[in-house]
């Protein structure tokens, strides 16, 4: 009986792993979609984020069924009320990237980001995909030295984020309301996406550790 | 034993009530320090979130304690699991007023929001105060037409933002591009905050009913 537990644990985890894999896919896709106005790769990411919530679903229902049959004590019941953390940290990213791609989707057959941003955003994207794989790897090893260096990949985040404002406030800004809107928005997705994971990293460090690792609020 | 872990149990539903009318408070004050230029007010809720954010850990400590405590069944088991999920939502919300008070201490003295969108971020965060005030009530008597009602202030917090977006894409629009950026950054706090509360709302629902309500993806 405490194999087919544990291995239903493993399963779990597994299932955070291919959650965070898929999120990495669609962030990159709906940077590319939204750089290129690629209407089909943004209705991709939509439909992708549906499959998401569905994962996260049925992870939640297993996790919780397993609360419920399996009475776990110590580190198997502190995993599973973190894999249900962490399965709404991934989810809420999954959410990021179909939030990215409803704006490229939105404005096609325009290109949302003018061109004096397209690096910036670009980079944020980089930056975001690199970050969730990080976290990825974080599940898969619990490699706690990566959960650390994600805080650092964050702060590359905000200053890109910064960035972003600067281009945007310069006296000389010429694309309206409309684009400074989208890009607000669009600046927020990408940070968000990266708080929450490293909020994922940082429940692997708990989980490992039983300590927190040092917190920082996000920077809006 | 299970009469103390009843205590324990009630007295995990009432931190939740207390984080619930604190947040709601704070969402008040930051909306007056918001559109009154209140240096003082905007600083209260800003450390007023800390102090939510310290409720929050210590009652997921306790959580987290009596489930590997009491190894509590069915029922009692998934109101432990939801309180985690409701305190990550109630903390949330307060940050959304913790982010409202630093964009009107950035713009201090100033008044960040100008005239002709005061009328609509006050309609805003009125919404946003009775629906945290709808969903703490929700928590304290798990009154579930209560619940079902929240998606229609939800609704109209929707249509709030939809107007703010209204006002900052008409031409005549006067404020240049640093107004728009925090118009549009306080309209995504306040949908979120409204947004949350409705998952705790929902999170009751599920509680009490063993069912979903019907969900809604947020709508940006």
């Amino acid at each position: 009986m405490r194999d087919a537990f544990h291995d239903d644990l493993d399963s779990i985890g597994q299932t955070l792993i291919d959650m965070g894999q898929r999120v990495g896919r669609s962030m990159e896709l709906a940077t590319t979609a939204l750089l290129t106005a690629d209407l089909h790769l943004a209705e991709q990411v939509i439909s992708d984020d549906d499959y998401i919530d569905t994962m996260q679903h049925e992870l939640d229902a297993k996790t919780l069924s397993l609360l419920a049959r399996q009475q776990p004590v110590a580190g198997d019941l502190r995993t599973l009320v973190t894999s249900l953390r962490m399965s709404a940290d991934i989810e809420r990213m999954g959410d990021m990237g179909h939030h990215i791609a409803k704006i490229a989707r939105m404005r096609y057959p325009e290109k949302a980001v003018p061109p004096e941003l397209a690096d910036t955003i670009q980079e944020m994207g980089n930056v975001a995909k690199r970050i969730i794989e990080k976290t990825t790897h974080v599940i898969e090893t619990r490699d706690l030295q990566s959960a650390v260096e994600l805080e650092v990949d964050d702060d590359e985040m905000d200053k890109l984020h910064r960035k972003l404002f600067v281009t945007l406030l310069d006296d000389a800004w010429p694309h309206g309301t409309e684009t400074a809107i989208d890009m607000t928005l669009l600046g927020r997705y990408y940070e968000r996406c990266a708080d929450h994971a490293v909020s994922v990293a940082r429940r692997v460090y708990f989980l490992v550790t039983g300590e927190y690792a040092s917190e920082k609020e996000d920077s809006f």
